[in-house]
């Protein structure tokens, strides 16, 4: 039988005490935030609630943040700036969705509602259909070919092989890309995520704090997020979210580095296309230039760039309200060179992406090995 | 026809905007938090979206905060912190519940869901019946009169009758909430706050940012939370609320006074029994002598202790999502000297109480006139 929230609240949180080099105990968790968007289908509630009774973690306040796909992006740096204020030591940061089980036309619900309801999802347009129309677009403008965003699918199933935390352990080709079938012309079947459970649990600390406890730990170094209108018919491109380029300019303005030091990224790669417009939107690829990039194996996980090293959310899975905190944890474990076969070599700094609402929100969280 | 939850959103933000003494432009906003528990019945989703869209302030990042009836509470926590971190100098904070048309069993069910689910909900037990088992408890414990209970709704209702946003302007006296028909015993209909739709937006600025934009500012002079097991049969007790404890305790850590010179308190009146036991969990009446302060007139408006003066969830109305902003609204008013004919007089500082849960969660807000 598959955990249900609950089982799979206790689990993440449980392996994140664990994991504490040094160790590290619950009654020093002064504060929690969760991401998640529909929780639990039909039957539970009050969410920030059932992760403070799981996590177990006495009186101390739980936030529960809803930012569609983007929650524990958002959470995130919730967790964050709690610390930043200096008002808390130690943050713990939850996302998790349990999608399985959900009736289909619960999930159908918050799920659709998240995107545009007057001129979208009462119009048909489903989110494969947003991000194809993306797509189209991308195309048309850019010649963008469609063995690259095959290209994006095969290279995200190849680094999920070695995650032991994907969803899909299942190597595909391009050929197999360009013939599944149609599910919004000219996305396929493999350009799409899955649908995916999954919780995730982070512990940030204060630098004094988390030294003691860890010989390799990791500095949040800068965070941004940004919003856009939710129908795509209201924002100034189709081929551009400007919520990521807000929530990326916000970020490296607060970090001490700039692009040219990044080892690797974390996009959001809900559909194909979105891995494009992201590596082109956070700044790393000129408008247009994301494909060439792609074929090129530039973002393969042995490339100068690589791009979702985890296997992202086509293939690691897509547990929405998680997604953002499962990119957080690929950046910990790469940068802290504890990442197993799916290791890059030499990288020091990350960069962590996540999208709301197929742009209506993003954020973009800035990650280096102290 | 009655606003749905766009036109409330719009309604709040433009009016949150002219209020400004000397103007401010929306481009100022920098991020924006939205506390909202149902959002918006079947229809409408990505709640922050939605904000972003008809508050019209850019690409600044909204966040959706929802802890079932502590979303605005926890939301300007959020916003109060983003200024505190210096990230940020000016943020919106909205609070939004639209009930009145949300189909019936889609309220039931996102309401329902936000109390507890295994020991509670699906044994028949509702949020009055809830509420009625901490009164009947209270009663035992404490001798504490029924009159007592019915005289918060007395005072409540006519606190409301001062307050132009109130939803009810209708004087009673004890002998009719002694009368009315029993909702859960001892609880009354008159003892229930009542199905309301609401928005409330707030502009929080840092300090240096406010004071060229008006002569009467207030401050944010302390934030505390706290929380507790969903379940009342897993807290430590029933006649008391461990999260408002904590919340309290912490926020008047942080602030610079003491509850002595505390005017006012504006706190979660769902039911009248709710309002003693805040009074008692918040420290300004030891457990069990709530009752006996309520029946002398200590917390009417001219009383020493005013609780609730704009007529609270009881009378003003509890737009669950909107709540905890309206206590800050009314905090802000106080302070400002611009409450009209319910001003009380010489106040210098208030305490605003949100719970969620029926005691899950609970935030504390100090404010101070600067």
């Amino acid at each position: 039988m598959p955990e249900g929230p609950r089982a799979l609240l206790r689990t993440a949180v449980d392996a994140a005490f664990t994991s504490v080099d040094r160790g590290m105990d619950r009654s020093r968790v002064e504060e929690a935030f969760l991401g998640t968007l529909g929780f639990s289908g039909w039957q539970l509630g009050n969410a920030s609630a059932v992760l403070a009774e799981e996590a177990r973690i006495g009186h101390a306040p739980v936030t529960r943040v809803e930012n569609a796909c983007a929650s524990a992006g958002f959470a995130l740096r919730a967790g964050a700036r709690a610390i930043e204020s200096g008002e808390r030591d130690v943050v713990l940061v939850v996302g998790l969705e349990k999608m399985s089980d959900s009736p289909s036309p619960h999930r159908r619900y918050w799920l659709g509602v998240s995107g545009d309801t007057e001129w979208e999802r009462l119009a048909g347009l489903t989110f494969a259909g947003v991000y194809a129309l993306m797509a189209s677009r991308h195309i048309a403008e850019y010649g963008t070919p469609r063995e690259a965003l095959a290209e994006v699918a095969v290279k995200n199933h190849a680094n999920g092989l070695l995650n032991p935390n994907a969803q899909f352990h299942k190597a595909i080709d391009r050929a197999q890309v360009l013939a599944a079938p149609r599910v919004a012309d000219p996305l396929g079947l493999l350009d799409c995520c899955p649908v995916t459970d999954g919780a995730v649990a982070l512990l940030l600390a204060a630098e004094e704090v988390a030294k003691p406890l860890t010989d390799t730990p990791v500095a949040i170094a800068g965070t941004g997020a940004g919003s856009d209108a939710l129908a795509l018919q209201e924002r100034d491109s189709m081929t551009s979210l400007a919520a990521t380029r807000h929530a990326a300019d916000e970020a490296f303005r607060r970090a001490s580095f700039d692009r040219s030091t990044v080892g690797f990224l974390e996009v959001h790669d809900c559909f194909t296309i979105a891995e494009l417009l992201a590596i082109e939107d956070l700044g790393f690829a000129a408008p247009g230039e994301a494909a060439r990039m792609t074929l090129e194996g530039v973002t393969a996980r042995n490339g100068r760039l690589p791009v979702n090293p985890d296997g992202g959310l086509k293939a690691k899975g897509h547990p929405i309200g998680a997604s953002g905190a499962s990119q957080a944890y690929e950046a910990f474990v790469q940068l802290r060179t504890s990442a197993g076969p799916r290791q890059i070599s030499g990288v020091e700094r990350a960069l962590t992406h996540n999208v709301g609402g197929s742009g209506a929100s993003a954020t973009v969280t800035l990650f280096e090995r102290v």
